[in-house]
C-alpha cells in the first residue's frame, strides 16, 4: 500500500533530491513533482530526471499533491509555506526535513490553515555534500526519521507519513518538537558548531602554516573537517532557529572543557584518564546500534601511491 | 639497500605492532626483536608472529640492534630509556613514535649517552583501536612521518631513519621538536581533547537519554566518537607532555567559539555564514593532499537491514 500517491518536494538539495531518488526506487508508482527557487537547480533536477514534473512555482508544484515536503533551509520554510498556502489541497499533508522543529512548526502554522495536516519531520541523515547531484536513494536506510506532530495533528496522517519514511528505509520515532530540538542540539548542532570552530582556529595559529595543517591532518583534525564542509546556509539557519538549546548545551560543553583544561594545567592525569576511559563505551554502543561502521578509521581506504598529491 | 638490519621494537600496541608488520612486508630480511612490558601482550605478539624473537626484558631486546624504536606512551619513554641504556650498542640509532617530541627527546637524552644517535620520530597515522591485534602493515602508507633530530644528531643516521620510514610507505619531514609540538597540538591534540570533551558532555545532559544520543548520532556526533575511542593512557600522556602548546591552542579555540556563541545569541547570521563558508576549502585541500577520502561520509557503507541493531 502506498501511503501517498502524489508527492511534491520543494528544494532539490542533498535531502530533497535524496527523497526524490528514494521515492522513485521504493514507490515507483508515486507521481513526483518538484520545485526549487533556483532556476539552475530546477534545470539540473530536470536533467537528472528526479521528478515526473518540475513546476514553475512552489504553488504550482503542490496543487495536486497529497504530500508536500519542504526540503529547504529552516529559515526559508516560512516563505515557502506562505507561497504554497493558497494552492494547497485541503487534505494534503505538509511536512519538511529540517534539523530544527519548533521554529519550523511555528512557521508552517503561521500560513497553513489545516493544522491537523502539518507534520514536521527530520530524517537524521546526511553527508557533507550539497546540491541535487549529492543526493542518493540509500541516504535514509537504517537511519532514524523523527516526526514531531503537534497536539492536534491527525493520527492517520501521522501514520501515513511514518509509513512513507519506513518505505524509504528509515526507522521512525515520534517526539515533541521541543524535545527534538534539545536532543539534536546535543547529537548534531553542537558537533557541527565545534567542528566549524576548530577548523577556523587551526587556520589562524600564526606559528603553524596552512600547509602543515593539511599535511598532518591525519592526526585527528581531518575527522572534524567532514562535517565542517556542510552547507553554510543550512547551518546558519539551524543555529539561529535553535538558539536556546544550542546555547544551553554549548555552555555545558564549555564547562566540561574547562575542567579538562584545568586537569592538564595541574598535571592531573587521573582526571584525564577517567574521562577518556568512559568515552570508548559510547562509540561501541553507536556501532552496536548500526549508526556507524565498526571498521577502524571509518573504513577509509589507505591512499594508493598514485593518489597521494604533491603538497 | 636496507637502512637497518636488526630492528628492536619496545611496545606492541597499535603503532609498534604496525611497524613490525610493515617492516616484515617491506624489508623481509630485517631481523625483528620485540619486547612489551605486559606478559600477555608479549605472548600475543608471539602468537601473531610479529617478531623473529621476543625478549624477556627491554635490555635483552636491544643488545644486537642497529635501530631501536620505542613504541610506548610518551610518559613511559624515560623508564624504557633507563632500562635499555646499559645494553644499547654504541652505534645503535634510538628512535620512538610518540605524539610529543620535546619531552621525549629530553627523556631519552637523560639516559642515553650517544646523543648523536637519538632521533625522535612521529608517524602521523593511527586508528581508534589499540593493542597488538589492531596493527596493520598499511598504516603508514601515504602518511607523513616527522623526524625531530637534535642539533648534534648524526646526519647519516637521520638519513637512514628517513629511508626506513620511506620504505614503510611514509613521506618524511624533518622539523624541530618545539615546532612539531605546536603543529600537532593544532592538528591532533586539540581535536582529540575536543572530541573527548563533547562525548562526555553529550552523556551528561539530563533532558537527553543516553539511548537518544546513540540513536541520533548520525547527525554529526558519531564523527567525534571515533577519535574519542582512542587509547586513554596514550592520550593522558600526550596532553600532560605537551601541556603548554595544548593550553595555548585551547585558549584560541575557546575565543573563537565564544565569538560564534555571541553571533548565535545576537542573531548575527552574516558572521556565522562567513565563518562556515571558508571551512569547506580546508577539507578540499586535505582531500587533494591525499590525507582523507573524497567519498561522502568517509565512504561509510550504509548499514544493511540485518546489521541494524535493536535499540
Amino acid at each position: 500500500m502506498l501511503p501517498f500517491s502524489r508527492v511534491a518536494i520543494i528544494g532539490f538539495g542533498l535531502i530533497g533530491s535524496s527523497v526524490a531518488r528514494a521515492v522513485r526506487r521504493a514507490m515507483p508508482r508515486v507521481n513526483l513533482t518538484g520545485y526549487d527557487a533556483d532556476a539552475d537547480v530546477r534545470e539540473r533536477g530536470d536533467t537528472l530526471g528526479l521528478f515526473d514534473d518540475i513546476a514553475d512555482s512552489a504553488g504550482a508544484a503542490v496543487t495536486d499533491a497529497d504530500l508536500v515536503i519542504l526540503a529547504v533551509p529552516v529559515r526559508a520554510s516560512e516563505a515557502v509555506a506562505r507561497d504554497i498556502a493558497a494552492d494547497l489541497p485541503a487534505d494534503c499533508v505538509v511536512s519538511d526535513v529540517g534539523s530544527v522543529k519548533a521554529k519550523v512548526a511555528e512557521a508552517l502554522a503561521a500560513h497553513i490553515d489545516n493544522s491537523a495536516r502539518i507534520i514536521p519531520a527530520h530524517p537524521v541523515a546526511g553527508t557533507e555534500n550539497s546540491g541535487p547531484d549529492a543526493g542518493f536513494a540509500d541516504l535514509f536506510a537504517g537511519r532514524w526519521c523523527i516526526l514531531t506532530p503537534g497536539a492536534d495533528a491527525d493520527p492517520v496522517a501521522v501514520e501515513r507519513l511514518s509509513e512513507f519514511w519506513r518505505q524509504l528505509g528509515s526507522d521512525v520515532e515520534i517526539m515533541d518538537a521541543a524535545h527534538h530540538d534539545i536532543v539534536l542540539a546535543v547529537t548534531s548542532h553542537l558537533p557541527h558548531l565545534i567542528a566549524y570552530t576548530i577548523v577556523g582556529t587551526a587556520s589562524d595559529v600564526e606559528e603553524v602554516t596552512k600547509s602543515e595543517v593539511i599535511k598532518y591532518s591525519a592526526g585527528g583534525f581531518r575527522d572534524f573537517t567532514r562535517i565542517a564542509a556542510s552547507d553554510p546556509t543550512m547551518w546558519r539557519d539551524v543555529f539561529l532557529a535553535n538558539r536556546d538549546a544550542v546555547l544551553d548545551v554549548l555552555q555545558r560543553f564549555t564547562e566540561d572543557l574547562t575542567a579538562l583544561q584545568r586537569a592538564i594545567r595541574w598535571d592531573d592525569g587521573d582526571t584525564l584518564f577517567k574521562h577518556f576511559e568512559v568515552t570508548r563505551e559510547t562509540r561501541r554502543r553507536i556501532i552496536d546500534a548500526g549508526q556507524d561502521t565498526a571498521a577502524p578509521d571509518f573504513g577509509r581506504v589507505p591512499p594508493k601511491e598514485s593518489e597521494v598529491g604533491e603538497d
